[in-house]
């Protein structure tokens, strides 16, 4: 047979898949750098506040890992312990780190101004709410809380540890597809705020949207963005938005309510028979 | 920022995702159609071998539920039972059908020949092996012994009813994403021998190749097969290519083992930055 | 329904649809461009080598009237007879040109070096062979027995007159599909020497490839060519390669023969499903 | 010579080229199939309307050979017979079939609501009329004569037999395009409402446009279907409408009617450089 | 690794860089074609306006050279002087022409209707004025003085010979890219009247848009121009046209303030991420 | 007209853009770092290795203030001085930087292993060799120097100053296209180890390939180099291959001995009408 015949979906937008600090709730993605910090501190090794946000947005075992992986923190663990760091050094971390987050995240876990009104605006025109996270379930059961108290639940939440693999891989992104019964995955859109989000969404094969001024990659508290001058805040955004953009990100926005009006884009992009 | 960045991954293919009856084991998918056409037949409704193969490759009771859509089987059954079929009676349908299923099976699960070859081969390319079926747990269980007995065994078996949707959505496929840890989905192909093995993968994101030969298209057992002339095969195989190809499969092939070609042909797309 | 096809052929190509004059006979495109000459000068205007050749490939009448609508040779005809010239002058002019033709063409009607092994090749490889030409029936017949006898026969030959609109409509063409049973158009490939023959094939849809050295747009005869060194070649190549480019020419090669190779590389785009 | 030019045709559509039966005329596409039904029970065989309408689109003789074709009317010749059907069954059943045809298909041939205004606005625009058909000549006489009377009358009518193959094949559309003095051949919609129709204009190079609620692949008479809840329009459209856009329709409509709008959307891609 | 990321620039447009005669001054491009025919005559060799246009857009030496190696011209050249044309002969005609240039060049700078409402309609949108010409600076600075005079004044200007080599090379075109600082160049847009202009824009990366009526590919002064009728001036700008576009012009416009709603067109697909 | 003709260029690659430290010379691109270093110290404000590397390829004077923008650096400042850092300060460590900067050099200026084949190889191939850099004239004459006495003269060497801006500006790479008479830009490939090459390279239009292996993002001397595993290799690698990939180059490579068979990958791309 003598001809090929190539499928491309046409239909609307199905699902949203929603990363949580950084992009629903905790402006500025502050609550888990404070706590790596103070769980390095506990093992007399000090990290920068920029070191401690590197990897953001990986499953936090992993994540401490990562962090204990760049040069200058392994080298200031050598010189404290007299060898390098391994596993079982991550794995006490992370049992110092757990219940830190947990002990603090309810106190970073605001919903961010404009995301009831987002989400709102999602269901309205048939879009599903799943949502992802770094967080293990313990510390996600926590937020979950504080954001539904404040109007905030998605249809489903998929914590780390809920699959084999974690972020920059797909795995938690296609839970949200299967369990909310979408088909075909490129009517969905991942939304986050670090180019971890950015790969999940990719591998996934969804469209991506990176969000700049309201987490981990500006990194600033709602109350200190609120007095910056719009220029301050373009040159805070300008290195997070190319850094988000070379991850491969297909849109950059500032906030979740800023990203709405590229959701039509997106539908008119799957109209022409592009694919994300 | 006035650039964009565009992903594309370039390595290698990571894993396939295997149809069970007709592509893997039950040469000519002989198993499903039988069980249909007792089940049916203890209801007092015959149908045809073409009304029982139809929505092949969907979950069971949804596939009975298509059988009794069909104008001439509705038609049947009201005269017959002086109403419309309703979901009762696809349960009832179905209650019959799966012990027949069960109960049978093991007689059509011979592994068809090549397939052990090809696993190897694949195997060899550093690809995992997984798969996905419509049929129930406790059918696939009868199925997946005979299989390993006559060594073919995959690192993975999603059976319909382990996710809440079933084909044409993507989720079986993509439960092997999440198992396999694989990453990105496009990574990965999906090989079935229906219309709706091929809608579960492009759905999914994944290159699809369809099977003629020893599939559910062409129907014919493999004894009978064997001796057919090539012509005669030829005439065959064109209507069932057809139906594949318009389904959207990107490649179609004989068999399993003879698909295996077509595996460095998508790596070499791939490389190009192309995408199922 | 969400979902569109786009269908692709991918098999081999079926038909060639040739020009004459330049492409499978007359080396150098002579024939007409002296019959012009010779029809303007016994109508006391005289026109250039370069003028006669501008406009071939079309229909003859619509040449001379394109001729005719030169400024220089519009000039020339308001000085010898004080109006612009019509429609008339066009039928008077053609009336000169057409027995002048006829008489003279058997003299041009050489079958080109190399065009029988160059069809018998295409042949071999199951293409059908067609042919259009700018000349009306009665000259064609005199060509087409001349050629016949040089052993190059066509399975079909379509004369300016046969369709309603000539070059660089696409009707000559078409006609050769559907006699020769074709489909679909893009499994054929128009060649000919002129950007005529080039536009007769895009407009029907066709791959085109143009021809340098044998044709009008050289328009050097073969005991003179023959004798002209390699770079002297080129020189004369240069300007005619890049007027067929621009027309839009998928390819150019020097002759037929040469444009053997050309047919793997078109079969070989087809096959990834590319179209002309 | 270093470059290539790639030439697009940017301008306005030229011409459309219309099926008669199921879009023009006839709602529903009745009048073929209960002659074909009729040739059928003549001869002692019975058929069912879906196997009547299975090649629907196809010149006539070839229709009642696909129809003796597929497996449960072979059976039941040979049942009926004692051997298998041969060629001259098929010219038997057409002698049967065609004054049968003749005599009925003047009650099948009012043109369906709102051609006649779709027509008006074709032209407007400055688009010509071509029709194809798979009727022979002596069945569109009569067509033509009915359809004229009540307002439609295209610029020029192609039945089958006017060319030496027939559907699938390009031939009767670029009969059209040749007699229309159409250039290019992209600057043509056809229009259609079976599979046939489809590939007919795709084998031709042309856009396509395919109808559901009053053609063939529906199948439901004007009186019926208007009586019909949007609910049951929509099931019955929706297997149509998958049928055709698998066979690689561009565009997907109601009527004719309703195919207006896409005429603007193929000029922009047109405009864009965009090809059928 | 395992995935390429192809950068777009979606941002705005950043430059223009002009041609002089006949794109911002000297409407139907006069002046050169004047001298040249001069220079030529008092080496009592005549050429024709047709052919003193040729090469128009060329540095002017190798407008000479260019002219000269016409069969024409040069068949005249050897009827007079018994030898053809050489270097040494483009030097004389050269200068011959450079003096009568600078002489006439005054009369032919007027600045060319719209053009200083288009210059400040491109400075409003934040364009850059860069300009390029085939006149040597002595011959630029008089038309410079001019253009000033009656409010054209560009950003830089640079002229034949301020670079190494000419048009068709991007050398000119690049050192306004650079004296401008613009980046990256495909925020850049050529525009000027010549298949020359085009060609330089085409080789440095840049979109062009080429200009009919102002220009030397109609040639017709704007008093002439003025009194013709709309189907006269279709008449010449058709010819005009087709040469320009396949010399690969993205977009030809009459003037240059016909072209000023192009540009946002080049905006809208820059944004899209396609580039010249 | 109705038609747009898309010019590509398929001919061969012409030259080649080469920077300087890190890619053809001082093999870790360690000169320029230290200098920074020690231009700090004596500014009472020192910075780590990392942040000197940080903006590698930029103009020093521009590399110097980006070093000082860093918020690590200007806290720095702020508690050594009391105030912010200003342009002032940047032209004292520049001043400072300058002659330290000449001072070492030579002892940075050893042609990195296998540079001179590779420049052989690519001028038997035809291509052009120019160069760019972020050293000034001053430190690029030393380097010049040293690079000549070991077999390395490129056609042209661009420094910055030399333009009016630098990278990631096209400014110095354009220059180099027009000094070698270059046509079309696309004919070119810039070559260089930092992001900064990368973007110099996409902005002037150019094709692009990063080197890892040699340069300044993995910064590894060659005697240290020399002695690590390929398992430590490819985890320095890996890093530096993802950040010079997101900033968009199309290859990257190990060294410059090790991109030419890329070249000839380009050049297959340039053939099928692809760009850079």
């Amino acid at each position: 047979m003598s001809y090929t015949y190539t499928r491309r979906y046409t239909g609307p937008l199905q699902a949203v898949v929603l990363d949580w600090a950084g992009t629903t709730v905790d402006f500025g993605c502050l609550a888990p750098a404070g706590a790596f910090m103070e769980a390095f501190r506990r093992h007399k090794v000090e990290i920068t506040l920029e070191q401690a946000r590197g990897p953001m947005g990986m499953p936090k075992w992993d994540h401490i890992k990562a962090v204990l992986a760049m040069p200058a923190v392994a080298a200031a663990w050598v010189t404290r312990y007299g060898r390098r760091p391994d596993d079982a050094d991550v794995d006490s971390l992370y049992e110092t780190f757990l219940p830190l987050q947990v002990e603090v995240v309810d106190r970073y876990a605001d919903v961010i101004p404009g995301v009831v009104d987002a989400i709102a605006s999602m269901r309205q025109r048939g879009m599903r709410i799943g949502s992802t996270t770094g967080y293990p379930r313990q510390v996600l059961q926590v937020v979950q809380k504080v954001a539904a108290a404040q109007g905030y639940e998605p249809d489903i939440a998929v914590a780390a540890g809920d699959t084999p693999t974690g972020r920059p891989g797909p795995a938690m992104a296609l839970r949200c597809v299967i369990e909310l019964g979408i088909s075909p995955v490129e009517a969905c859109v991942k939304i986050g705020d670090t180019t971890l989000d950015v790969e999940e969404g990719l591998n996934a094969g969804m469209w991506t949207i990176a969000l700049t001024d309201t987490g981990n990659e500006v990194g600033v508290p709602l109350g200190e963005w609120s007095l910056l001058s719009e220029e301050r805040r373009a040159a805070l955004r300008a290195p997070a938005e190319e850094r988000l953009r070379r991850a491969g990100a297909h849109y950059v926005a500032g906030s979740l309510l800023g990203a709405l009006p590229l959701l039509d884009d997106i539908e008119a992009r799957l109209a022409r028979g592009e694919r994300p």
